[in-house]
């Protein structure tokens, strides 16, 4: 067991709220006065979620959008967002502000508040943003995910992660790679759209398979891929090709902030009607079956799972 | 100007949101389909915050506090809180986990979710808070307290700046206290009570002085104190005498997270009878008048504002 593991156990005893959902959601969802609230509150540690080198403006927007993501695949539209900020160099600062009112700006936020303290000098930074959300519909969580339904993902796949890799080696091309790990998109209409037809559904940020587990585990299913129907964008693909290492390399890296999804194989018209709607591709790519964890296959058969599937420290 | 200042200034730019009270409150405060919420996020910094050596429980205890007392500055009851940790030791993450469970028990308030992040070794860590509240009544803010209105104080001040210093000293009596800085009780029924009766309230976090200016500034008033007014408890006057000195030190050492507030004279009666009804003292301790910032008198005439009016960096 990690030791992040362990706290969460030790917490999860007196997190015993239904609104709490045992920790394992990526929302709370709590009714007040027959408003259905969504909250999240999701950190960014330097050196460890963004690189030192990032550009504060990129950090700012990663900090609103990974937020923003989990009220997305709560079905959410988000309301007002508090910042928890440690202070470091005056201009990294002010280009972080301006960054932050751009993302807020873009997804129609309101900054309501928030902290910031003075961190010893050289030391690497935590930042927090709170985001609060109001879902007009249900709010679908892990959990709901039946044997027999579908499995389904938004966008495409693994682009970050071979953004994040090419950064890593001091590359700036393909900037599209680039920028979709900089610069992530809430699928917050998507959400909200898809909230009352799916079973399940939550977003990929550590990896769509370390991601599917989760999922699985809360939904008491197996989550079964073909990886041959990931979804890949036409740029990875010039990159990494198509292969078998290039799709379980999509489907571990992380960093998507794309929808998973679960729905019932008679809701796929409505699924693949809404894609048309928003111009955005909604993907099946497995099934839920009974039994646990994960199950992958491809054109040459059974798949061996990854060691690593995906990101295990990161939220 | 701060670094902070400057920052909060650049973020001001899109708090535009009424929500948002220009940054300068100790909460927003947000009507969602008629629910008034109230919501804040405040962080520790070891080392900034709270003292390396400080019991991991108490840290938990003080990381609610410090919220629950804005909370109740805006007179809300709280609902549910996010945390947001950064991962130590196995055994401190296990003992602040017990202290926070104990914590938010005492309060009656949920866990409702958040995030923990494993940061570098050996990096001072910063763990936050978002409290989630309702205000069944008026949420008050900084900025309504008028000339003529009277300023009190709830309990005592300067008790936990004195258990703060005696700790700095290796010393760990008078226990009261040193209770008082590492187990701060936020006035939460106080401040549901007093919200309709006040014209401003806020919390005193950073020290009686440096918060009433704020009061002042948002309020486009001056805040007039007698200093022989300000309430000190039985063991404080035992340690540190009654004088000048003392009570400076008192108005200005931060850490009480007692209620600071203005009203009418009208109002006086039933403030003293709510003392009464909660055995909670609530002292008159000045008044507001035409002008701008603080004034400061006792039995011997006017007293010089001293150089330091409280913590500048906290919040």
């Amino acid at each position: 067991m990690t030791s992040e593991s362990a706290f969460i156990d030790s917490l999860r005893a007196f997190a015993s709220s239904e609104a709490a959902r045992g920790l394992i959601d990526d929302a709370a969802v709590l009714e007040v006065g027959g408003v259905r609230l969504v909250l999240t509150h999701d950190m960014l540690v330097e050196g460890v979620h963004y690189l030192s080198g990032d550009p504060a403006g990129d950090v700012a927007w990663k900090l609103v959008a990974v937020n923003l993501s989990d009220l997305a695949a709560k079905g959410a539209r988000p309301v007002g967002a508090l910042l928890g900020y440690a202070l470091g160099a005056a201009e990294w600062d002010a280009t972080f502000a301006r960054g932050l009112g751009e993302a807020l700006g873009a997804f129609g936020v309101a900054l309501l508040g928030g902290d910031t303290v003075a961190m010893p000098a050289g030391t690497p930074r935590a930042l927090g943003l709170t985001a609060l959300g109001v879902a007009d519909g249900p709010a679908p969580s892990r959990a709901g995910a039946r044997p027999g339904d579908l499995v389904w993902v938004s966008g495409t796949l693994g682009d970050a992660g071979a953004g994040l890799a090419l950064l890593r080696e001091g590359r700036a091309e393909p900037a599209g790679l680039v920028e979709r790990y900089r610069q992530p998109r809430p699928r917050l209409e998507a959400g909200q759209r898809l909230a009352p037809i799916v079973s399940a559904m939550m977003d990929v940020s550590d990896g769509l398979l370390i991601d599917a587990r989760r999922m699985a585990a809360a939904s008491g299913a197996c989550a079964a891929f073909e990886l041959d129907a990931l979804p890949l964008s036409a740029e990875l693909l010039a990159l990494a090709g198509g292969g078998r290492a290039a799709r379980l390399a999509a489907a571990t890296a992380g960093d998507d902030y794309e929808l998973l999804f679960a729905a019932a194989p008679e809701a796929s018209p409505r699924i693949l009607a809404l894609a048309d709607e928003l111009g955005l591709p909604l993907s099946r790519i497995g099934r839920f079956e009974t039994g646990a964890g994960l199950a992958l296959a491809d054109r040459d058969g059974a798949v061996p799972l990854p060691e690593s599937l995906g990101w295990e420290h990161r939220r």
